[in-house]
């Protein structure tokens, strides 16, 4: 799956603006560190928790004025962050995945009350009422029926949005995991009282209803007086009967009737300057409008269309008109053939003013009017008695708990007149569910500020703890001996987010406590000079603990005594010393803890005392302090690898010998970071801007440390190994646990960001585990198959013409005009074209695994180089239809590689040779993913050694060929 | 200096398409390329080499038409790179170094022939004789006069761009850059046959000009007849005298006359729809125009002014009219008071008509007309005399050579007719140039495909050769044993590109020959997950060559042969056999190699052969095969040392007591780059999916590199070493050289990109030198200070209003509202506004130190952790104008740290607290470049050490104070 370029940009925030600007609140920094750390699901989860639509929403809030337009990076040089696209693409991937929503596995066992059976209705199966509908079914209630009056479902998301904002799959896909839930759903039932409609009389008196909740939106559009007595018949369209004929002609899913697609054959005028008004005109493009003229009333600094509306339709070269009011329409054989406005103007006062001598006339075959939408319709008005009314006939609502003028019913969406995006009518379904609640629980057994369930499926149920040396760890991932466990309340914040295990802070005996200097950390230099989020290493001269021995004892019998399900392992660090080995273990043994952790392995500073890394490279030093440690004290230990050694398996085999229940693998790697411009290095220390060498750690030395891990494991096949080294997130972890790792120890990854953290790397490795068991083709982890297309190419071209296309250029307008002909002649409704049903659910094929089961599945897969066959060689392809025309490969073969690309000097189309020896660097460097990959070579290839010890001459030499070309 | 999030997305491309839609062709790649080296000169050199006004166009092209309109990230979903921005800010901080152009270094000396001093008139001081002038003075021409009419020069740059889009210093710097090669401009000097103007025919007969370049625009406006008699009195401009009126009252540098600046109190029309009507619309509202109403013939479909013009006008809240023709202007009492329109449409045959009846009316006080410019003035046209002109006036020019009818006589810009931007009016003078060169030289002895000369400094003169063991190397910057020397012929290419010296591919003797298996490599996995340009590190398990050793001792002999100024250090490799050794060392002497380089560490596949690293972990073997080769040849050699080891300054010792001449640290860093979600880890080869250990390169492991390179040159000072692990820069490049290296080595980056690196590496060391001479206050390398403003916050507010205020959402308005309103208060002719002038140019302080005075600077900053004083600590400081409100700095505070950062959940201001130990976490991550630095502590820090053996009642817990909160 892609990796956007965004991703990279995120800042993740305390305390975000941008999750204050949505109406729902969704908890956005936490959907995009899942999304960075590849965890769909979670990021899925957070978004659906807070809002049931979050696919809609993603797809059409209009987030300028919501989240984006909060975001911190709106000042910075590239602009906000595409909050929105974000959240589609990560709701998109958990839908490819079809799996059912349940309740929380943790409530669903529990017997709920005879209220949650209680009868409760929804009437209009819009954005409102799913998201009422779903958050009561989270809640326990088992008696909900949605009814709605015409034959599709998702009300003004279905029948007014267009398909290519909003197909009505996205639709489907959010009301079928309400009905997941177990919400009914009754179609072709409206609210009215004619024939046998519902009314809210008879929902109480005959039906048994115990709370309603009306959500039908604004069935009527606004109609300017002018537009009276013209019907379609004549042209003339409202956005209230286009739209929805529009959408059913034209969306997969809920069309029976492709037929009724108006055709429009000369120019159309839309009337107004809203987000339904370009919908309209980009519409009426789609129906074949010659010219679109958008004309409004006030100027464009007074539109009410979001600007990504807007452009839009100014992109698919909609004319604007500012400053036009409507007049009359002039019909010419029962047709209209021009429409004419009033110029109007905005006095110095501000009020706006027409002037009926100027009159603007267009000639156009057809009006849609887009003024906004009521409810005007008298059986219905009538239906809803005797729910109190405004004059508008908006039902009178209590904004707080969304309650109407009558106990138990409730209002939200259009109908109650305060929301005026989908998003907000989400917003009110959820507020009105907590409040239906309340009433139906009674307002004194319920508190009033909301504490709504979060979503959640099957794959929370997997289990991911694991037992090592005989204690339980609810979960692998725990905290390693480093800053984020400076202190005993930093530890108790950890354990109250949800991590498994800590390692404590290396403390030592009080006559060798240690003093910090300052500055002492560094990010990264190890892949590019990158300020910002996500530093891929830190380095640091930091020691070990300045806290005491007796401040580390109580904490740990503080928190084993608070949290006695959560494992503390004690990190102690001792010189080359019997005695201190021996009476540190044992007090530290004394005060509770699960385990111990040597450290045998600081890199820096350490040392220099004959502690950490002194301890930790000579494998003889490292057997006698294990065997000192074993002797004093019963609890299982652990000893801290350095990496900066010839052989680690050595020191983890002295270890072994030792009786160390396991090691850690591995502390930092010594490095120095950087040399500044006057040649000082950072950190450097006071005025003589000294430095030292420190600990690299983070992404930058995963490769060592995975590396460690499985080379110990595979030494010594099923030895615990606490894994630690660029882990951060599920995958990264999976990978130490591919490796042999049985624990995961993070660091960096906290540094960089929280200790909220966790949440997405329990869902993230819960995720992968569980779809394990759906045994899904082609699938990477949670990353579905790369799909052949991105923006600007959604077609396959190469299948189209024949042949290949660049993708920049004067190609790229080729490339669009070969699409878009395609897709005009294509049938867009037929089966081809048809989204993938998300149900019936993916069944599991097999259990899910537990952590146990992969645990070290990488292992045999790794061999000595000589066990690799030179004569199973790999060639490079390159997939035309995603190159970007870049020639990176072509760069690098030429110059790094084989010569066996050629590059298109005028169309750069690159092609790979039998020259190509699979060395597969195009492949590295290639920015597209998946656009070049390594396949099985077929032919035969004959390595060119150059020559042997034959006679030379000139036209043999090695450099011939070239020199005669260069 | 600010990291632009941008860089880190460029694709480098192979024949890339922005540079083919630059009108000057400039090498976009390249500069893009050596920005994100942080190599500024570098860039700098490359635009202006190819555009004299590189700034100007980085900041007024068009560039969605030209570069970025091509640009191959077009189909991505960030979309192009803002090429202009990129340019425009290397040209800037090039601008900030105040360092004059010279000729070419290699030219400058030569004796120049006496047409070369033939004199040269340029007439007109704008873009095209700007850039004729500038070329020609490369060239050698030394008689080169500019006469321009006004009294400011810069043409329509000055005259009509408003300052907002390009001020007069960024004109005046280019046109000190051209009199720096010594170009004369007299100004007041106009072409026009009345008083003592100038004419073609007095230039060639009285003043004994032998060739002359017009460049004098179009000097008259287009103006409709309905406004014939209409003058400012009445309220009526047209750009030709609005934006010149403006940009003389407005900008700094060319301006004596601010109260000339018109001042509009009411509505303001502007007629037109090109670039230079949304200058008047943008200059009208900064003039005070109440309204500005943007007034054009037909659609927005057909507007003339590129998007990024149109945009800022729109954003800016000008209001559009489309489709109306100007009727008649309404006057009363001698002043403007509305001009009418009639409404335009377009027929269904495409052709427009206007519709008398329907008449627009708009109040305003002004109307400018921006209907483009033309030459009508009768002097000026005679003055023109004896070249042909065309019915328009405009002279014919032959669009090769840029030659009128006139021999001799040229011509370019807009009086030419053909270039509608400035950067095509360069090109005109660039074209025209090279002719009038070929003129003066005569056709027969100039060739006809211009090869004009590039821009340099003094920094072009440094010297970056450094002598090593004897050997000369012509510059530091060499390919390391790898990839991008697999072949003879690739050496010859890398020579020919400007690489300083060649470590061959590693070459055995015959009898130990290999073969490799594929895939073989894979991009880095220790940054995130991204994909795209740029690798952090590759990992790969290729062996060494799988050529002869007849091949490459031949490939040396040609190669030495053609190349007798570069270094070939032959890299050769045997198991540990003295005879091996000896034969092969001999074999590779004879051949003709500088030196040698005994590959000892090769981290995979030939251990197994007991040959590379299963050598070079052993101090006696490395001894030992020192010593055979020492024996045997008398050129020296190097040993090349492995990273995976636990002490490398012990073999180091083992080389050199073994008559090492001495070594290249390191070879790569053995890892497991990644596992794959089924377990399988990437390379794998063949069905069986097996993998093996590989070496990781690049910059991830620059931090082991540096630490090897520095820790053998603290031990065995002025030992030559050769360095390599991560240098991809001139900036990691002087990293090295101060950590002690003699000379560096490339791969990774070489396979990141191509061999055309070495242009910027070498511009960008001696700019790093050069610049170290002039003693620049808060430089850092090449990066000025960084400025306290980016988009968005250019003045510091807290400055303003005495407190902080957040950077994000409503508090942003009121920070735009505070700046705006500072600056309309504020007088932005005064000068705290002025630019800095750029010439007097700075002159050196110092002797440029060479790379013998640089290298090993650093070494004796790097002591024992010991020596590191805990009595001077440091704590952090936040630039409040700076910050962005992100909160990072207080979440690793709070989670990582110490609890020192406070972060205001309303205002999200952090503040640092008298807790901070100065650990150095926030201004890790911290997203803004320079926002959280670290300043000496002034207070007396006392370090919380919890408790020792006391008492502890339930009151003085550790854990107490956060247990009660939490």
């Amino acid at each position: 799956m892609q990796d956007l370029f965004f991703f990279f940009r995120l800042i993740c925030l305390a305390d975000a603006p941008c999750q204050k600007s949505c109406p729902t609140s969704i908890d956005i920094k936490s959907f995009i560190t899942s999304i960075s750390n590849k965890n769909y699901y979670g990021a899925a989860k957070a978004i659906l928790s807070d809002n049931p639509l979050g696919l809609t929403c993603g797809m059409v809030c209009p987030t300028s004025d919501l989240c984006v337009g909060g975001c911190n990076l709106y000042a910075s040089e590239e602009g906000p962050i595409n909050i929105g696209g974000l959240q589609q693409f990560a709701v998109d991937i958990f839908k490819a995945m079809h799996i059912p929503a349940i309740r929380d596995p943790c409530e669903d066992g529990k017997i709920l009350n005879d209220k949650y059976s209680s009868k409760i209705a929804l009437i209009g199966c819009g954005p409102a009422s799913i998201s009422c509908g779903t958050f009561l079914a989270r809640l326990g209630y088992k008696d909900l029926t949605i009814y709605e009056k015409y034959d599709y479902l998702g009300g003004l998301s279905s029948a007014e949005i267009p398909q290519y904002r909003l197909p009505y799959d996205t639709v489907n896909f959010e009301i079928e995991l309400m009905k997941d839930l177990g919400v009914k759903i009754i179609s072709n039932k409206p609210l009215t009282i004619e024939k046998d409609g519902l009314t809210i009389k008879k929902l109480f008196d005959e039906h048994g209803y115990k709370a309603i909740f009306v959500g039908i939106g604004l069935p009527n559009p606004n109609i300017d007086p002018i537009f009276q007595d013209l019907t379609t018949n004549e042209g003339f369209y409202t956005s209230k009967n286009f739209l929805p004929i529009v959408a059913r002609s034209s969306k997969a899913g809920m069309c029976a009737c492709k037929s009724a697609l108006p055709i429009f054959t000369g120019n159309v005028v839309v009337l107004g300057a809203g987000d339904t008004a370009m919908d309209c005109a980009t519409s009426a493009i789609r129906c074949g409008a010659k010219k679109v003229f958008v004309c409004f009333r006030k100027g464009f600094n007074q539109m009410r269309a979001v600007p990504e509306e807007a452009d839009v339709a100014a992109e698919e070269r909609c004319e604007f008109i500012p400053f036009c009011s409507p007049k009359q329409v002039i019909i010419k054989n029962g047709k209209i053939i021009s429409m004419e406005f009033v110029k109007t103007e905005q006095t110095e006062a501000g009020t706006w003013i027409e002037d009926p001598e100027q009159i603007i006339r267009l000639k156009c075959s057809y009006v849609i009017s887009a003024f906004g939408s009521t409810l005007s319709e008298l059986p219905v008005i009538q239906a809803l008695e005797p729910v109190k009314l405004d004059k508008y006939n908006y039902p009178v609502v209590d904004l707080k708990t969304m309650s109407t003028s009558v106990p138990g019913v409730f209002c939200g969406g259009d109908i109650a007149n305060v929301a005026s995006t989908t998003v907000e009518s989400v917003n009110d379904g959820k507020t009105a569910a907590w409040h239906v609640h309340r009433f139906i629980q009674g307002d004194e057994n319920i508190p009033l500020v909301p504490q709504l369930p979060k979503f959640y499926t099957a794959i929370d149920k997997v289990d991911v703890s694991i037992e090592i040396c005989g204690i339980k760890f609810p979960n692998p991932f725990g905290l390693a001996s480093a800053p984020p466990v400076t202190s005993g309340p930093m530890i108790r914040r950890c354990f109250e987010a949800g991590w498994g295990f800590v390692v404590t802070k290396t403390f030592c005996l009080e006559k060798d406590i240690i003093t910090n200097v300052s500055p002492r950390m560094a990010r990264g230099t190890t892949s590019g000079h990158m300020y910002g989020p996500g530093q891929g290493s830190f380095i640091n001269i930091e020691l070990i603990s300045e806290k005491t021995t007796e401040y580390w004892l109580l904490c740990i019998r503080e928190l084993k005594k608070d949290f006695p399900d959560r494992v503390i392992i004690a990190s102690i660090m001792c010189s080359f010393n019997e005695q201190d080995w021996t009476e540190l273990a044992k007090l530290t043994e004394e005060a509770g803890a699960d385990a111990l952790e040597l450290n045998l392995s600081c890199p820096h500073g350490m040392g220099e005392k004959g502690m950490g890394l002194a301890c930790g490279q000579k494998p003889e030093l490292v057997l006698n302090i294990c065997k000192w440690v074993r002797a004093a004290i019963k609890i299982p230990f652990f000893a801290k690898m350095t990496p900066n050694i010839t052989n680690i398996v050595e020191i983890a085999q002295a270890a072994k010998d030792g009786g160390a229940d396991g090691v850690t693998a591995t502390n930092t790697v010594s490095g120095l970071m950087s040399i500044r411009h006057d040649g000082s290095a950072w950190p450097s220390v006071g005025k003589n801007q000294f430095t030292t060498y420190g600990g690299v750690s983070g992404n930058a030395i995963r490769p060592i440390a995975l590396r460690a891990v499985s080379a110990i494991a595979r030494a010594f096949p099923g030895y615990p190994i606490l894994a630690t080294g660029g882990i951060d997130s599920a995958d990264a972890g999976m990978q130490f646990l591919y490796a042999g790792a049985s624990a995961l120890q993070v660091c960096s990854a906290v540094q960089n960001q929280d200790f909220t953290l966790i949440d997405d790397y329990i869902t993230g490795l819960q995720a992968l585990l569980y779809l394990k068991s759906l045994d899904l083709d082609g699938w990477e982890g949670q990353s579905p198959p790369t799909p052949k297309q991105y923006k600007g190419k959604t077609i396959l071209v190469k299948d189209l013409i024949g042949s290949k296309l660049p993708a920049f250029g004067e190609y790229k307008q080729q490339r669009d005009e070969i699409t878009q002909k395609y897709l005009q002649e294509a049938d867009i409704l037929d089966e081809q074209f048809l989204p993938e049903q998300v149900r019936p659910a993916r069944q599991s094929q097999k259990e899910v695994p537990r952590l146990v089961d992969v645990r070290g599945m990488a292992v045999n897969k790794m061999v000595e180089f000589k066990q690799l066959d030179p004569r199973e060689p790999a060639v490079a392809i390159i997939d035309d239809d995603l190159c970007v025309n870049c020639g990176k490969c072509y760069m690098t073969c030429n110059d790094s590689g084989y010569q066996a690309i050629i590059f298109d000097p005028i169309t750069h189309i690159p092609y790979i040779t039998e020259d190509c020896t699979g060395c597969t660097l195009c492949t590295s460097v290639c920015p597209i993913i998946d656009c070049i990959t390594m396949v099985p070579r077929t032919t035969v290839y004959e390595i060119k050694r150059g020559f042997s010890k034959q006679k030379v001459d000139e036209n043999t030499s090695p450099l011939g060929p070239i020199k005669v070309s260069s």
